[in-house]
């Protein structure tokens, strides 16, 4: 059995797993925050995520996940704040080809918004001793490293839904799904969450 | 002069300038709402919005736009009802190579957090005949088709700022920045929006 406890998702603790778009931190960075972009009307920052594609596709799909969180984890969460909800991951999944990127539309910034479950990889199957949950804000977008382990995406929160644009290289070769997706399963309890 | 009214944003009213990814009015839409993805937890649509890309580069970038309301934008838009607000357009710009989404995050679905104001061309120059105006909500996302005329990011609301993840192919060739981006001017006051 393996568990994990889940962290706050910050650039330097996600970056083994991938790139993440996060703004609150990456602008309480700047030291000049001179609205340079837009007339004067916006902060601009070039090239946050980066974007990879090893499939034979040219572009990249966009797709729409409308995400509904799972009884136990349809309440509030707060970011840095352990709350011991336990929360069992049963199935893994790799893109072999394309980083996919998830980007949360319709909730705010303050709110812990999602989950993501990361490993990385030993003899094509993921590394469950690099497993690691982090809890993400609205205003957060992940981008998982392409070939990067990840749990199916995992909502937190009171509302009922959460709406995810979605980026991502796909072949979508009906003869051929692995291409773009290869998945590992796990019994209930092996591996858990502690949120 | 040209005075435009601003319209709600549908996948119809802005299909001749690009594409949307619009969870509400399209999952209104589905005969089976059935949760077919991410082990029953997600209702998942392919191929909602479509990327373009004639640069030269192979991948596109993820930037980070924070967006700022000017003053007489800084206040609560309602989706459907004019409250007769005008604003001036004082630059329209395109991007020639390449289409350009504008994802938001950290504004909710029953929100107006956002205004797109969009031309066609004639003549190499926007065709202000063809002007458009959309009010967005906090969970719907927009792509420019390829070398659509567009305002830079309007943003609507009450709050301070508003973030975009915006994918856009990009070549960043500092001496010839007309390959990513060229701009029209216009005098204050001769493009109006009413919102």
């Amino acid at each position: 059995m393996v568990t994990v406890v889940a962290e706050t998702l910050t650039k330097e603790s996600f970056e083994e797993y991938g790139t993440i778009i996060s703004p609150d931190e990456e602008i309480s960075r700047m030291q000049n925050l001179e609205k340079g972009a837009n007339q004067g009307t916006a902060i601009k920052l070039l090239q946050v995520s980066q974007v990879e594609n090893k499939s034979t596709s040219k572009v990249p799909n966009w797709n729409l996940f409308r995400c509904f969180p799972q009884p136990h984890l349809n309440r509030v969460f707060t970011q840095g704040s352990n709350q011991a909800i336990s929360h069992s991951i049963k199935v893994l999944e790799k893109h072999p080809c394309s980083t996919q990127t998830f980007v949360p539309m319709g909730r705010t910034s303050a709110e812990v918004a999602y989950l993501v479950v990361v490993a990385k990889e030993i003899g094509n199957k993921p590394d469950l001793s690099t497993l690691r949950a982090f809890t993400c804000l609205g205003n957060q977008a992940v981008t998982y490293g392409l070939g990067t382990w990840h749990a199916p995406m995992i909502v937190l929160g009171k509302e009922e839904h959460l709406d995810f644009s979605v980026l991502i290289y796909e072949s979508l070769d009906p003869d051929r799904p692995e291409k773009d997706c290869v998945e590992e399963h796990y019994s209930d309890g092996d591996v858990c969450i502690i949120i």
